[in-house]
């Protein structure tokens, strides 16, 4: 029997540090029930003491997880996040608190100001401040890919002596070769006393594209956890992507003495929820989950593939859920299957709101012969947008074409209650639509980039538009928006984005 | 000195191999001037025996290229296609032939269906073959990443000693792990007399996400030049990105013995150019390339950065022309301040053509205050793709909105000249258009793909849209369209791949 190699992901955590792809606690929620089906074995859901939100989303996701997966918080080592992360893994049936502290001469010296001393006495500290709430604490040596081999060692041995359980090794800045990250690893296990006793996991970004060979020759080299996220979500160019290391694994196992429990078969489903959520598009060249991962255009390799699949094709595209046939809602779908699909996306509701969705539902299959998962997925989110919105969209009406004008007439209800109707042109009917709300609202912002989630399945789909905005005080704002009408979700998108903007404001 | 590495792009072959990414040869010819300022080796042209399009794009590129860098042409260890290969690059001053065979099991059993000598004896002879007509011939063992050692041994063996001068070792279906493929490089260095005077290349696919791993584990066992494409495009998962191994062969030239001569500043412009003109988006959080790849949102990694740069990031972005600034024409730009520009760029034109050009120019300029390169882009790229159409656009009139019907008036004028003029309505104003389309054209057609360029400068923007249309046969046809008003540029997607199908068709 190969090593069960556990997968910790952190879509929640490092994924929702990618820039715009923030979640509300209702979005994390529908993106951990998925996290269960997957079965990972960890689910880093936060940074509690970062916001509110981010205390409250971890209080609700380790209520909905249960005995079913390690629920993970993470802290700085300083006491009061630790005791902020306690307090919101209150609930969690598996809690385990995610501490520690730079180690790199780099982190040492310019972030931290720090002597070496005093790092490894803060990483006893943080760690022995965590074991007083949670027997399960790991501990990040954060930049540790650029850290000296030897002062590695002294922090990790010193951690493990005050009780870590789990040792995290990050390559921060995605700097590292395979080779050399997975000697350090080697070196860890071969110079700290006790370490068989803890897990090492590795955490590795993509600065330079190679997170998911990172990550392996870390495994290879003695690590049984890794941190991952859907997609490779994360800061900069993002973390290991969940559906790569496993897919690696899942090939390799024998050669790397590993395996996970992971089912793959929820890969295409979970990149394209993660993907509609944060509005994080992924390139259709993407290994695994991208829209041409399995389809060949050469005429050499089309006629190997039909003599026989694996010439070219080392994966079933069935092991990863891709191209797998759908549950088609119609129509005449009536009110349980509505339920029950939505359910298998994620989503659960109360009767009173379930209803409010079935009528929605049954307005877009009016429109729409055909209601695929997208659509289910698009429409859920569109409503939960416009719960609470300050200002909402009554009425719009758009003329453009060629030769013509864009004219946008908007109909928009604010706080106040009252309707305000505007017009305004622009170089074309989105820029117009723009025009005008900036209009009503008046706040000030910078758009920073729109984008189109693209449609493969009829053009009669739902269109959902993001768009990103600046503050005046540099916060970056997603929203999103979803309609039949491109112009509408776009309109939709702008509005949530600026709602977002003033209610932080207020 | 470490060892030089060449860097053998094959964006316009394997890249073009994407599905829904081909050029034509004037789209293919901006990518060859960007490639030279770029400053790469080899530029693998095309497939010449695969179309006559390709053919005509080998000889065109053969003769921009003049002594700037070695022109290679693909082939099938195939007598007729080396003739043909040998034909496409004649005006080529540094001509080199890429010949070869499948050398796995699976390859010689299922695909090929010949014995392992037939196979030794096919590939010595087409290195023959091709050495009539240039010195310089690569060998290419297909499927080596899955082949026996010492049957790899014997056959590079072989063509080394029939006088082949690169033998490119693949890892055709992106199987193997990094360390794996390495010490297979290394195995040939040590038993293949002779191979020292030859140059080894690797050739990466990146289905398992390790594209770039590999082919640094090939150059850290021997290779001396790496197969690579602008954003990793290419079949299925694509291929090594030339970005990352480029980056990390700079970030880490001492430790692998080597180091590049490619113009890094290039890669962001390199980048949007192949993206603009395939319609294949890169995701944000992309190495090196992706909007993200240097956007920090944490607060504490904002914090560490704002300290010291590098303390979270390893790359200047600055080194690969992130962000760097841009010349900004507007409606005050000179004809000759234009010129210079889509020189720049990688256009060039007759002076009528630039005539045209700057009227529409100065039409977007009326409209836009700023006009951007990415506009620029688009303009020229409509314009190209405008010239030769069957069906062109008269005019187009929308109305839409909410609550509204999406309408939409469309008049087109056929290739018998006359303007037809029909509505139709839909879910939203794209469905209406594309109605509207179907009822003139009539042309059987999937709409697989339907998609937005990001805009990531000012929603008052050229919208560019790109649309994948599978004809009743089973080809696939991308159409792009590019406009102020997004309607009308997706009616002018729509209608530029109907037009390429129906060219195809005659």
């Amino acid at each position: 029997m190969t090593r069960k190699i556990d997968i910790f992901d952190t879509t929640l955590r490092d994924g929702e540090q990618s820039p715009g792809a923030s979640m509300n606690t209702e979005e994390k929620l529908v993106i951990t029930r998925e996290l269960l089906r997957m079965n990972v074995d960890v689910i880093e859901a936060g940074f509690p003491i970062s916001s509110p939100g981010d205390f409250e989303s971890v209080r609700k996701i380790s209520q909905l997880v249960g005995y079913d997966a390690v629920v993970c918080a993470l802290t700085r080592a300083i006491e009061k996040d630790i005791l902020c992360a306690a307090d919101a893994l209150k609930f969690a049936k598996r809690p385990r608190i995610h501490t520690g502290i730079g180690v790199s001469e780099s982190h040492l010296r310019d972030k931290l100001r720090i002597t070496p001393d005093e790092c490894v006495k803060r990483a006893v500290e943080c760690v022995q401040c965590a074991k007083r709430y949670v027997d399960d604490v790991q501990f990040y040596a954060e930049d540790a890919g650029r850290s000296d081999y030897d002062f590695l060692v002294r922090v990790i041995q010193a951690v493990v002596d005050a009780g870590a359980t789990v040792v995290n090794i990050p390559d921060t800045t995605g700097y590292s070769l395979p080779e050399e990250f997975g000697r350090r690893i080697k070196y860890l296990v071969d110079n700290v006393r006790g370490i068989e006793d803890v897990t090492i996991a590795v955490h590795c970004h993509n600065d330079l594209g190679m997170a998911t060979a990172l990550a392996l020759a870390g495994v290879a080299n003695g690590a049984r956890q890794i941190e991952c996220t859907i997609n490779g979500l994360g800061e900069r160019a993002g973390n290991t992507a969940m559906e790569e290391v496993v897919m690696a694994i899942k090939m390799h196992g024998e050669e790397l003495d590993a395996h996970t429990e992971v089912n793959t078969r929820e890969f295409v489903k979970a990149s394209r929820l993660v993907s509609s959520i944060t509005g994080m598009n992924v390139q259709a060249n993407k290994s695994i989950v991208g829209a041409n991962a399995f389809a060949h255009s050469s005429g050499i390799h089309q006629d190997g593939v039909l003599k026989k699949r694996d010439t070219y094709e080392i994966i079933d595209p069935a092991d990863v859920g891709a191209g797998s046939s759908q549950i088609v809602l119609t129509a005449r779908s009536g009110h349980a299957a509505l339920k029950h699909r939505l359910e298998e996306l994620g989503y659960e509701f109360e009767p009173q709101k379930l209803d409010e969705i079935y009528e929605a539902f049954l307005n877009l299959a009016d429109k729409k012969k055909e209601v695929y998962d997208e659509d289910l997925e698009s429409l859920v989110n569109e409503r939960s947008r416009e719960a609470d919105a300050l200002y909402s969209l009554e009425s719009i009406q758009i003329s453009c074409g060629f030769p013509l004008k864009p004219t946008a007439t908007l109909t928009v209800r604010g706080p106040e209650g009252d309707p305000i109707t505007v017009c305004d042109w622009g170089t074309g009917p989105v820029d117009a639509v723009y025009k005008a709300v900036d209009q009503v609202i008046g706040c000030q912002n910078d758009l920073l980039e729109y984008s189109v989630q693209s449609v493969t399945r009829g053009i009669d789909a739902l269109g959902e538009v993001t768009v990103r905005v600046k503050a005046a005080n540099g916060d970056i704002y997603t929203g999103r928006g979803a309609d039949g009408d491109i112009i509408v979700s776009s309109t939709k998108a702008y509005l949530n984005a600026l709602n977002r903007l003033l209610s932080d404001k207020r």
